[in-house]
């Protein structure tokens, strides 16, 4: 067969080692033509495409990013796609197509299927907010990044007895924020699935100084939000550029802590380096099955479906609910992460 | 309450952050008392504890090893304390064990439970080979390292076409050489599992060559076997002093290889740096999660069980078939694998 | 003997390693005792002290931060210090001091030795801009650090075909700019001794985009400056809260690049992850080395004077010129990282 | 110009790096041609070569090993490829030569030039033992590995109470041994240099535990030898298939040790890893720098010349004593290792 690859949405640690995996199994045990498509859905729109051996992939086990490119596409323009399937799959020669991306390209990927283009899917998420699989890869890339970050930051915080406020990735969850938080042993975790009170948040700090400890750190999540009105003040929110990273709520909560609490607090924005670089271990290796997994399912017909982690079990899912709703961070979870303070 | 906590068996990175947890969960919470055990039930027969406070277990979280110590006792010993385990309570002034280890520990648990002295287990093991627990902690650090030393050799091994083979943890199971091997790219993976045929490494090795690749790594778990008869050398599987870990089977195939192929191979033996130093972000909050847990199952009267992780939750299991059987790679893993060579 | 030892000024990785060499070599070998000053100067006029054994400095060597604590004292505190020298010297019950800081620690050395207290200095800068060493400990910490994150950041360019500015710390000097962009293969590197035409990093991005390179990395340091008026943005130098963290040289340089390039530009600064943690190998043996040559210093009578690395060995150097005099990137430095663009 | 490059001798991390630098600024500042000479002086003899691009070397910065390939070639093959220099030049093509390897190599660059083939040397061993530079690429990467294994065998060996023995690379200096040994906080430095009494080193481990101390950690260099008939088990030093490293130092001494102390010992051989793999940020500038002061040296007709790192800056230093002269651990080190113990 003739099988497209495409990567759509923002970079992933894991995307190459998909498309390597579906390169090796496709190529040397199906003796199927692997097509890459360049830039998500613009290229197979704009017919842009190439053909990926197995020498193209050496190497790329390791390698962050995506070979492929990657681009936003407007949703009219993937409606447009959608309805000439047929014709954009005949005219960049694919049978099928796997494509490795987020929420949206799985949804796009049951459309097209129904529309005459057999589709596959791969989710593709740092932040781990996809309810039908376990995990998805970049993931545990983030979290140690993230972890490392906070492991570095204790000792500054300490020498200086200072408050280390921590920005980690998660506009609408806060997995990332949860899992590294606890890992790294942050002392305030805060997250958008639970509204925080900056006065609590300043209480917990002080009863840490009262008991003799030199410092803290509170990872907060870009997309974590005060209790209505409890954040005084309202400027910092986005910058004078409109970017939301330059001035977004870990700047606001340590210009706030230090206010409250008369001591310096810093805070450190890790921004991009979440999402870059070489997979860990187990990236690479669920990536690697999931690419696996997405060529038996083209070659088994199960078209709308998407690959999904079940405990230490890889699954095809049906495309649908599981896909669009989001998998937050439930209440036990904070309590087990309050029990760390 | 008075709750006792011990580590038993060999190293294992998370260790220290289960018992941080116990102690946070424990003092901070439930007003207990941590009362900690040293050498395993080594301490418990000879009444040797402390008390391990808040302050005691700053920056434990990113520290491998275990604070208590830990000593393999013999069966017939672990027997008598179980004979005399109200005694030994009484002694040490518990009112309940925390006991943190590997099957055999699992297994006393119960029987300790049972003799009046009430024990929860947390199941630690790097080789992950516990069937009722998706993973275990200390596996993802065995594998992280593991991992990043394929990818150094990879290069050596290019740069003079060589074929190198790794020696990895695991003489029952091969999960550490199965992941590690999938996620460093390695082309050979061998594991206790399934007996492998010299030949047949030999010959894959050649086919790579052929198609003009110029190395090869080869992931040897320590307990993976040859089929009966296929190894012609049959010195070195012990060196002189009579250690394992000298002349193993990554010695002995990498031997064979070189003469079977006419090439250069190199064996390198990872051996301990896998189960020791800082656990990985992964490791650190599975950890944390389980001496959480535990603590909880002390205070709901859930003695007789241990933690386990189901998917993205932890649950409570009964000691019992779970842990006596040996989780095994299964042989849908064996072709997921064999489709990365 | 009875050696005071402190540290002063911002946290630098590795000071703990020369707190537990300075243990190692006195109590050992020497037979002195170690007295901990608090919070650096300020603790030698306040009288806060403790005595620091052999088992205190367990576990140091690869401990960031300063188990001493440090706090930036007023130059007024410090010329009073002076006076009254040999009171506080008696008053916390030391015949020597070992001041382990910057500059400004190293000058005081000098005149706390004049006025009676006798000093032995050691250099702490991460931003390596003490001219009388070649290397000082923590500079390669921070370079790790750095290159580390440039290697995420460039695959997340790469995907999307973006301009990442990475501004990474020295206000007054470009070495750990100039270091890790070299070291992570930056395309542009801006340095403080270097004013830049943001013109003409434009135009060096679109070469690079004219050649089919699909993105750009641009590593400059906090202290780098714009050629006068050059940058049209006047805003954005220092964010609403005074603080220089917030909108400094990066966001506007991604602002104004975005602008100019029409091009997405996205800023990541690093901060305080750059000294933190871990000190790298070369970086623990460095302050060990200078915390056992600071003892023989102090044997022998060499007061005024501060350890230095020439070549590969350590010198005592007088404190003077040497030290005020700061060490900045020559010109012929800036050559070699123009070529590797 | 039309210039060769090739690797000679073990891998070593940096060696791309000088690559990537030398077609860097060869073709984008002086226009040239650079023509790669496959698996060292074989290539040169066997006209095995092909030309390298700027887009041939993207990504070489991070990569260890060689994409030249390197192989030994016996000293009487190049001396014939000496005789027939300027015939070999002609058939390959080049007006010049940089030839990175070890002393042999750098040797081999002045002959070279005497017979016709104009050639600028750049010295690579990670075992950092030649004298005319303050050290070479590769070995900061080694002593990285190494520390990180000391690090992670620190904690398993604290927790059973054993002394671990690692043996790392240096078969002619212990400079690995040393640095690392110092940087991982080792208990007992053994190196060639210095011939170790057996005796010595069990009663240093004894006072250790005297101490209270749990654990001792013995790093050794692979050609550290015990002074004569210290050493009572005269097996071990070499295998069963000739191979140094399956039964070396490390294995013998943790044998003896655990003969003479009734403690366990365990033995682990790094092996390969030191060599392999990314290399340090360290390296990869000092690798970058060596590459382009190289391509200016052929510019400037230095040939015969090596480059050295003195200080901080980059000098070309003529073949000669300086080259052939090994870079021994001087006394005085010796001494500030111990301090440490």
């Amino acid at each position: 067969m003739r099988i497209g690859v495409l990567t759509s949405g923002g970079d992933c640690p894991g995307l190459n080692a998909v498309i390597r995996s579906v390169v090796h199994r496709g190529t040397d045990v199906h003796g199927d033509e692997i097509v890459g498509i360049e830039d998500g859905f613009l290229g197979l729109i704009e017919g842009r495409t190439r053909p990926v051996s197995h020498d193209d992939v050496t190497g790329l086990l390791t390698l962050g990013g995506t070979i492929l490119g990657s681009a936003r596409v407007r949703r009219d323009r993937i409606a447009w796609a959608v309805d000439n399937a047929r014709t954009l799959a005949r005219d960049v020669g694919i049978d099928a197509l796997i494509t490795i991306g987020g929420e949206g390209t799985l949804t796009a990927a049951k459309m097209f299927s129904d529309a005459g283009l057999p589709v596959v899917g791969v989710p593709k998420t740092i932040d781990n907010d996809i309810d039908a699989t376990d995990v998805t890869f970049g993931f545990d890339t983030a979290v140690h990044v993230a972890t490392e970050a906070i492991d570095r930051l204790k000792t500054t915080a300490e020498s200086h007895q200072r408050v280390m406020v921590v920005e980690l990735m998660g506009r609408h969850t806060g997995w990332i924020t949860l899992t590294a938080g606890m890992a790294g042993g942050a002392h305030g975790i805060l997250i958008p699935e639970k509204p925080f009170d900056i006065e609590a948040v300043a209480r917990m700090v002080e009863d840490r100084f009262s008991r003799g400890k030199k410092f803290a750190i509170i990872a907060v999540a870009e997309g974590a939000a005060p209790l209505p009105g409890t954040l005084r003040f309202d400027h910092g929110a986005v910058d004078q550029y409109g970017h939301q990273t330059f001035g977004g709520i870990g700047n606001r909560l340590a210009h706030e802590l230090e206010d409250l609490l008369g001591k310096e607090a810093r805070p450190v924005i890790l921004g991009h380096t979440q999402r870059g670089g070489t997979p860990t271990a187990r990236d690479r290796v669920l990536a690697t099955r999931f690419g696996w997994h997405a060529v038996e399912a083209v070659h088994q017909g199960a078209f709308g479906h998407f690959t999904a982690l079940r405990r230490n079990d890889i699954r095809l899912v049906p495309v649908g609910d599981a896909v669009t709703r989001l998998k937050t961070v439930p209440k036990d979870r904070w309590a087990e992460s309050e029990a760390v303070l």
